[in-house]
């Protein structure tokens, strides 16, 4: 291979390159703590059950204490040669306490021990997103809150349709981003299975007791079966679902962003800290956070497409193809975890700009359907009321004005079921109207505000975050 | 368009080929009970909450009831000019009972019509979807029940390792699909609100009990805020992703499956109902469901790609986009069922060879780590333990021995932890004591077999399937 | 599997759904003229090679030829439980001419015969993809050429960057376009391979003349490798990839037809062909087949993951796996085709709005790069020249003026390389400015619409649409 | 975001992660190469254009020179709050030569500065990759030639069907690759296209001569529309989509080591340098590296999904999210270099069992299509020989015996064709009888050695590789 296309970090490591095919090592030391974590807890339990003898455990938990500190202080001396994390924490164990460190893997195989991990791991960075979630749904609400009055045209096909409050549409995000939450607490509850004692697929020849382990570990259930414990890779799948979804959704939201940024529309002005400028156009922000957040959604469909390529066709039970578990897991959880925290800032830090949001309602037809459901409730089928308000809208449009400019004449003209005076129809009419559980009226958006703080206070006081 | 690139079928229809760029009536056609479903809650609800008078309401459920028995007769004649399910269903009803039919259009739009068929379907689909894991999973542990006491090598990087029990190898299947059906659980959870109500984005301006019809309609919630309530699609999405992670567990058994068919393996001869033959070669039984059931998880990883990248960037609220969130479903949804009910077949009917299996244990090496183990019980520690087993296994291989061919003699000289006898390690034995819960020990496996009937009972209780 | 999630066409089929999980027939018989046209010339090959004899050559090709016109005029019966197109053909050939039917596949198998009919329908499909391609970029060439004085603001990050021509922004997509063109070329030049005479995986014991009924269907050349040749879907891939490139540059202009729909950009109001109205708002119109070419990018997105993992470690040579090829090939052929005339025809009829496009480059700061060219052409270093543009920018921004509106003193308080009149920097002379290969200055641009010309020319004498 | 999260070598960089989010510099930073020469031959153009003057050139190119040589050792300080390699440069410049540096900026935009490297760096990689293919071709041919006597059973559905040589089925893959290395070769030549001179959008006011910088940068074309120059990946996607189909290909040859690896089947013995043992069972050799190259098709599939998600829907013409282009491209790149490598050395060093092969033929039917062709070359037709020779097997089998094993007039009795003496029908005679192009024959497999040698020579030749 080429060195000269690696990156130059990399070609430092020069002629071993060749060799790099079968490391981990640069993805999965990542993992350390919960290596080490795993680690300790299984040495305490084959003491507590007499299959090693206290000091030998005493010796192994202090020598791992050790190797964590090292590496959290960067003293550690990484051995690529050793080709991952675990035979690199278990050469230093060597090194400090001797032949002792080979009991530590009495009644364990790299198999279960790699699954043990994995699944510490993802149940962590589920948690995080949970909380980076919630953290992005808490700068929607405090926006929504800040404009529970601010009016704009929502929008179907990009196309101005009826007035609604920016808190409402503000809203709908919380609701999709709540869906998230849900979806990374299942990932979480996925992953929350401890797999120690399958040892390479079957079981191990000794009394374990899993159960101790997997309380020590903080996990809440052990693996039913031995097979499946190792070959198992469906809560990193859940998690890396979780992930798509949620920059799906993200992804809306930059798009929006990034539209209402335009000259053309300005309804938002992001804050300088989310944006690049032109040093020579100084009032241009271009919206990079809310582009990077958007392209970066590819990243994490990647990365899903890759974990469910990976595992297609694969016989039980453990085979090296999971090795490849790893990079999409990690890039997705950085990825996903970076983008709410800049979804979030983005969000928080934005000025709406109410007066053109009005503006743009004022000179829109979007009170249209409100004529026509005034018809209808005097009595006017749908369909008939949607000729009369069309045949009023071209007059209006005709003669360069807005619908509440008609004289009651004209209206009558078109229908006798419009009375003396013209109908009071305005935006905010148009808008109290849609008064029903999920409406945009301001009674019920104050509702469904109150109710957002309190569903994410909640799930708050459940320990979620 | 050149037309002879298309269907014969599809050609006929012939010159309005230009037109059909935005006609759905293909895909959502088959969506007819949900929508005529959908539409009679809502007239009844509005004769209910006086926005239209009782006999309208009667004639319109009347008429939308004819028009369902016409559909599933076959009697009905579909328009593509009208372009989907919706307009055809509207249509006919103004045939039926003329003006009246426009009233049921009273406070909903298109927009909340589709949104609540497609949860209706969606919901349905996860049902179906959970009713055949089940099945899938009975026919995995009725063949279990069957060899519990089958004894095969189990594998890793699909080479021999220790000996496992065919039933505990069937139960870690049984594993992976309880996964997929707690997540077509969550999908139909996901689908089990009620989007009505919402309009065409921000609500609408009549007084509609949503509750109401949420309950006729067997939904457990409203939607809580409109503009979302028509932008969303991820139940559709939860469902994609719950039947690509089955898909991706079927093509793991199918792969087992294709592979144990081999004359090389000859560890399972397929039911001819599920293979095809060579009509010159009488023995021969292609495994074809087994090959498809692997071929359509890309089919289904596809269909989740789709939606995914279909949905992405898509600005608030309702984007003609959507409307290609049906095809990707409804191939997926056929597509994970037929393969679920294929596997059940497969499986049910499958004859795995026991003395094929069998053999090919005791023509492995797998007992090593047996030996080992011993000595380890013995005190010797673990590396130390597996350096002298591999040279005892050396010396059988150079003479042409198993390990349990050496004479006690010749076990004492490479260490003395041996005794007088040469230990008693069997296949059985190796099984037996892999006795721990996950394990391949008879006696845990019975216990998981008594497990997992009592799981699938549970849920089967619970109203699940 | 619950039949009422069905079709209701499809679930007339009734009982035997459970046998369609083998059925290709709903996909493959679109290939009939491919399978017939494979047919007879491999049927009159082998009387040429004294294979078969004369009259049983003349009896086949008699019948195939019915068939064909039975299939074209609808009058064909399909049966499936003979699942696939090839046996509905073989069989009605038997009823046609009796037992001489068998004579054709002497020398030939399912395997060859499939890939050869696979391999004519997508060239046919490649070929018709480069027509169409090539009719989108004479759209986009036509109104290019009306627009090559149509300045408007060339967008970064969706910000008004530079002025550009009109004519340059949609030259852009020639130049997408153009690229894809050469890859469906591509592709057919993939497909141009015959695989008639690899039988079942090995060859076949006949001495067939492979080159001359590679000549009578119109392939190059004929395949290397009979293992291979059964085996290949790679000319498949091609195809779904150049798909999805073209779907991705569909998708793209899609998006900015969408945005410049918009009430807030106005820059192109779509013809009524390709928009759907609101009946109540007459002058709405909703971009449906924009949002629809760019929703359909995930169907073909997921058409191409489809194929790519179906194929992915599939053993050699044919497996059934395979038969999951034709539904993407096909469903992306209809999408990419059907989107091509959809794009062609939005993008002949809409008219573009050349005075709101204006007045957005007049109201920007476009113009502040020319500045800061204008000063490094005086001999100012770049990056100080920035810095004075930008202090020119900020002061006309607080008193409300362009930078054109500031009097040659300030100019000069600024820098003094500004002269004593004021620099003469216009939208015009910036366009003009631009003046190298590849700009938007008008002559290049005038050049370069004539190079399109020509080269699609090129295209199109040497045969290629 | 919960730094605990990250790597360990990252997480050292603390604080400043928030800023993270915009910085490419770990990704790019390895285009350093391609960057500098962009630069020295912009600089150089600018001189002879009378741009700036043949000083500041000289010591630019100077400048750059040196930190091209600072990177290269190590030497070079890279700092992370510059973002990107092109700031890092640029800084380094202006420390090393002052204000000069400035000038280097003059008719060129990052726009294009980024699309400049993109493309050398691509057009770099397709060669490296088209060279190893190459490599892996060799290998492939090397062990053909060495096995062109090898009989082995070719395969579908992975059941044993008609003899083959092993050669055979080698130069399949080789056909397989040879497509490959034309795809990457066709992204070269996509990316063979100089963008410099776009400027950020609309071209640049200077006189550049594009021409000549294409000419000194080794690139064949120079773009030919600024807007589309600076908003083209396509070049990438085709690198790929190549690498993609690539690893497919590959993925299918790892499966089939992986199978032929298994005890059951013992087709290869692969070298220990890509197996890693169990040091309990020396005879155990896991096939590490071919199921690491399966596993990593997901990965490089990812890369092509990622990729064309986040050009979807992207409106011209720079915007921020394509600066995500660039970690799949290398990380496929990386990937699928590193795999082939793997391959090549995989099969090189591959011992395949020619006795097992032998033995598998030997045990299976796959002689009854010889026995039908025989009776079809005896004039009986087709379909009627099939049934005759069914009867045969069937003979055959119930009284354990193959074909060749039964009587004349065994042979006479189910058919008056055969005659006084069996037919001499054997594996070789078989294997003789595929004499066609394309065909299993010896003499057609030489040929077609011979061919695979001269084709690759010719690509050699051609400066390809």
């Amino acid at each position: 291979m080429d060195a000269s296309l690696t990156d130059p970090a990399a070609s430092a490591r020069g002629a071993q390159l060749a060799n790099d095919f079968t490391v981990s090592l640069d993805a999965d030391r990542r993992m350390y703590r919960e290596d080490i974590a795993g680690s300790i807890a299984h040495a305490r339990m084959l003491a507590r059950q007499g299959i090693i003898d206290q000091p030998a455990a005493d010796s192994i938990v202090g020598g791992l204490r050790q190797i964590e500190t090292e590496i959290a202080t960067g003293e550690f001396t990484w051995k690529r040669e050793l080709e991952d994390i675990h035979m690199n924490v278990e050469s230093r164990l060597f090194e400090l306490i001797g032949e002792t460190a080979g009991r530590l893997h009495t009644g364990r195989s790299r198999n279960d021990q790699v699954a043990t991990d994995s699944r510490l791991y993802t149940a962590r960075a589920s948690t995080a997103a949970v909380q980076a979630v919630r953290s992005l749904q808490r700068a929607l609400l405090q926006q929504a809150a800040g404009h529970a009055a601010t009016v704009m045209p929502g929008y179907t096909h990009l196309q101005r349709g009826q007035p609604a409050l920016l808190a409402h549409h503000l809203l709908a995000y919380f609701e999709m981003f709540d869906r998230d939450a849900v979806r990374f607490a299942a990932a979480r509850a996925a992953a929350d299975v401890l797999p120690l004692g399958s040892g390479g697929m079957s079981g191990v020849p000794y009394q374990l007791d899993r159960e101790s382990v997997a309380a020590e570990l903080g996990f809440s259930r052990i693996s039913a079966n031995s097979m499946d414990a190792v070959s198992d890779r469906d809560y990193m799948l859940d998690f890396l679902y979780s992930s798509a979804a949620c920059m799906m959704h993200m992804s809306r939201l930059a798009e929006e962003l990034t539209i209402w940024s335009s000259d053309e529309f300005g309804f938002v002005r992001m804050s300088e800290r989310f944006t690049s400028g032109s040093s020579i156009m100084p009032q241009k922000r271009n919206p990079d956070f809310a582009e990077l957040v958007r392209g970066k959604t590819g990243r994490v469909y990647g990365s899903l497409t890759s974990l469910l390529t990976t595992m297609k066709g694969l016989p039980l039970t453990y085979n090296r193809d999971m090795q490849e578990d790893k990079p999409p897991l990690f890039d997705a959880a950085d990825t996903v975890l970076a983008c709410l925290d800049a979804a979030a800032g983005m969000v928080g830090s934005a000025a709406f700009a109410a007066d053109r949001m009005r503006k743009a309602v004022d000179e829109s037809a979007a009170l249209a359907t409100d004529y026509a459901d005034y018809l209808v409730q005097k009595g006017v089928p749908f369909r008939r009321a949607h000729v009369v308000v069309t045949q009023l809208t071209r007059l209006a449009q005709q003669s360069g004005r807005q619908l509440g400019d008609l004289s009651p004449d004209e209206l009558r003209q078109a229908s006798e079921h419009f009375g003396q005076e013209a109908p009071r129809i305005s935006v905010e009419s148009s808008i109290t109207a849609r008064d029903l559980p999920g409406g945009t009226a301001p009674r019920r958006v104050r509702q469904a505000l109150q109710d957002a703080y309190r569903r994410i206070w909640i799930a708050h006081t459940a320990g979620e975050w």
